[in-house]
């Protein structure tokens, strides 16, 4: 598990006074990004080899708002990294360590022409590190 | 089903080329809000009576991608709205009527004081009108 | 001028209850667009020609909130298109016809490869309509 | 002046391949809100005063792109803080240093009502420590 710290801003909130539900998958995003970069492959990298990981599902949970100012962590872990399929789960909590929100996204793998490819073991074991 | 038109703007993209995966759930909100609207009861108006419908869980399958300038069509139509819970499901399509993408809200009835309340029956009566 | 209607989600909204500042960005976009389109000439075209049009300039006034729901009108003029610039005037007004808010952007003329170019003379026609 | 970093995320970027010119307000307030907190007075704390601060007019001046996975630095000062008036500069500079976007925010003090308010000393003493 991979921890990320996010301060909300004014720009994620709305109307309602809490983070707006679209802007937790941005912070999942940011989940994800410093999961790779902290695994010593940044998707910049998995990118720049030809590879995209388009998200194909995603999920989350509401439990508790988070609010302006709030400063958040993402807890990021893969849950599968194999063919041609990648997975993370993330959880949100606050500084209280409070569960905020919980989700998932699955991603395909694809090569520059936008055809499904394999994962090449090297990114595997890189993605994977954490379940060995 | 209440099908509302939108047209993609570049603010919506990302650097794939196509809509960012959290859009998505943007467009989603527009589909309930006019679902709302076209049932004669707007979300605006639901919250001047004193009730919110907050998120509680988003799912979103991605099939295709959309683009910027693709005229989407969201199509979207109510599943739940009973006791404390309304559940919203959403298909997106292209102009060639492709689905692009399909997924659900489940919202919480909370009263002002954000503690969960039984949806008054003129609230039901409106939003569940199409399952009769 | 062309005038273009947008109604305000719970996503364009903060905190604050009113459209985060950051989001009449996105509406003058949507009003670029659709000038260009009533022109004749949409930038998903322009840029099928090897040409990009990037904000190099952008600037807004806040005057009266907009907020959730409002039906808005975004009223589009342009104000240049010479040379490699083309400069947008935008004015955002709710359903009294007050004045929201109001901006402008200007645009460099850039071809793929990233490098100023002069703006086509098919392109200046079909932009500068109106001002003949 | 406060630096702030901030790392681009990819639902920061467009079809350009670029942050979105609506998304560099974003990142402005991301400054303000860190200006602020190094002074001592955080924003969460000026409303809890019962005071706001909306932005009446914003400005930024895009140079050089900035993109996917670039660490940002956003460099803040106050340039105003008087009467009912607060205004915010900005200088957005890459790795290198390169300076890739500057704008300001001018903001008008208002109270719980919405009507405009003198600035309190403590606040403008706070907010102006640095041009002492």
């Amino acid at each position: 598990v991979i921890a990320t710290s996010y301060r909300v801003i004014y720009g994620d909130t709305d109307n309602m006074g809490v983070v707006y539900y679209a802007n937790y998958l941005r912070i999942f995003e940011l989940g994800r990004n410093e999961y790779m970069r902290a695994r010593g492959l940044t998707y910049r990298e998995v990118e720049a080899r030809g590879l995209k990981l388009p998200v194909v599902e995603a999920h989350c949970r509401y439990l508790r708002p988070a609010r302006y100012d709030d400063l958040l962590t993402i807890e990021t872990r893969i849950t599968r990294a194999k063919a041609a399929r990648v997975s993370f789960a993330y959880a949100l909590k606050n500084e209280a360590g409070e569960l905020l929100a919980e989700g998932h996204t699955d991603h395909a793998a694809v090569g520059d022409s936008g055809k499904p490819v394999r994962l090449p073991p090297e990114v595997i074991e890189a993605l994977a590190a954490e379940e060995a």
